[in-house]
């Protein structure tokens, strides 16, 4: 129905020149001049981060687990599902869902499946997320060591206090709100 | 049952410095300097951005709105819900959603009503999206100008077609697989 690569030619735009604004922690900023297809020219800013995952964990008593944590960017205690960067230690996309798993909720998962992936800020960034469910859940054997910068508390909700945090706007996070909007399709 | 803004002295790190990095044409990146609760300093990118709405606009024949454009920062040809930043001309985030409704699918809702607000990427970004439900849609009175750095071509799915493209991966940007997944709540 929708072939998008046979599209490329008509909307590509040729990257002219790419120059590192700021080589950061955990971002790069460039600016980047490209050439439109009507052979114009404009700046584009684009931000380069680390591909990550997101678990919509649930607990063998049906519960949502969510994260309480500082976020420097918005300057606010938020209410998040577990998520982490995938880095150079991952083989693959699981074995960073399994590691912040252990890290953050000390529960290994038995059942891991893929929900969905997406791009976050599509307009100005590349970083990519994928989703998982993951189910099946018991304490981990060997607990791995914790980011020594993240202070994290954990809660776990029910599908109605879930509904209740969704509906009066206290989750505001794009991961956690597609997480509980899942979660209601399979209600 | 969740109170976090009383949690904000467990959780808050103190900003002693930021410094802009990169002052862009759409972002700004700095480097955050930040006192930990725990006494400890670290680093904190942190990248500013516009909020922005998006739309899950019906048409009435309930086929979902989707765009196709060139993404820089990932280098393909995408397939999105209409969406736009949050400007100056905007006395609130409803005059975004019939503006940009206006220049990308020259289509005006009788119905808007908010599904869910969230931060786009939350680790690293301030960027704000309200995503919206946009209902019986006619043709617009007076066309207004469409960004000239933009090249959008419009497609029309309806439900099936639409969870062809979810489940087959098609759909990879945050703000259109949330809409699509509320979608499905509402079959």
């Amino acid at each position: 129905m929708v072939n998008l690569s046979k599209e490329v030619t008509k909307f590509a735009e040729k990257v002219l020149d790419e120059t590192t604004k700021y080589d950061g922690h955990i971002i790069r900023a460039v600016e980047q001049t490209v050439l439109l297809p009507d052979g114009r020219q404009t700046k584009r800013d684009v931000v380069y981060h680390a591909d990550a995952i997101a678990i919509l964990a649930l607990t063998k008593d049906n519960k949502m687990i969510l994260e309480k944590q500082w976020r420097a960017p918005v300057k606010q205690v938020t209410l998040e599902i577990p998520a982490g960067k995938i880095d150079k230690r991952d083989q693959n996309p699981l074995d960073a869902v399994n590691r912040e798993l252990n890290e953050e909720t000390r529960l290994a998962a038995k059942k891991v499946a893929p929900i969905t992936g997406f791009y976050t800020s599509i307009g100005f960034a590349d970083e990519y997320m994928t989703l998982y469910l993951a189910t099946d859940l018991s304490p981990v054997v060997a607990e791995l060591p914790q980011d020594d910068d993240e202070q994290i508390d954990l809660i776990y909700v029910d599908y109605e206090q879930a509904t209740e945090l969704f509906n009066s706007g206290q989750l505001k996070d794009a991961k956690t709100n597609m997480a509980y909007l899942y979660w209601r399709t399979l209600q």
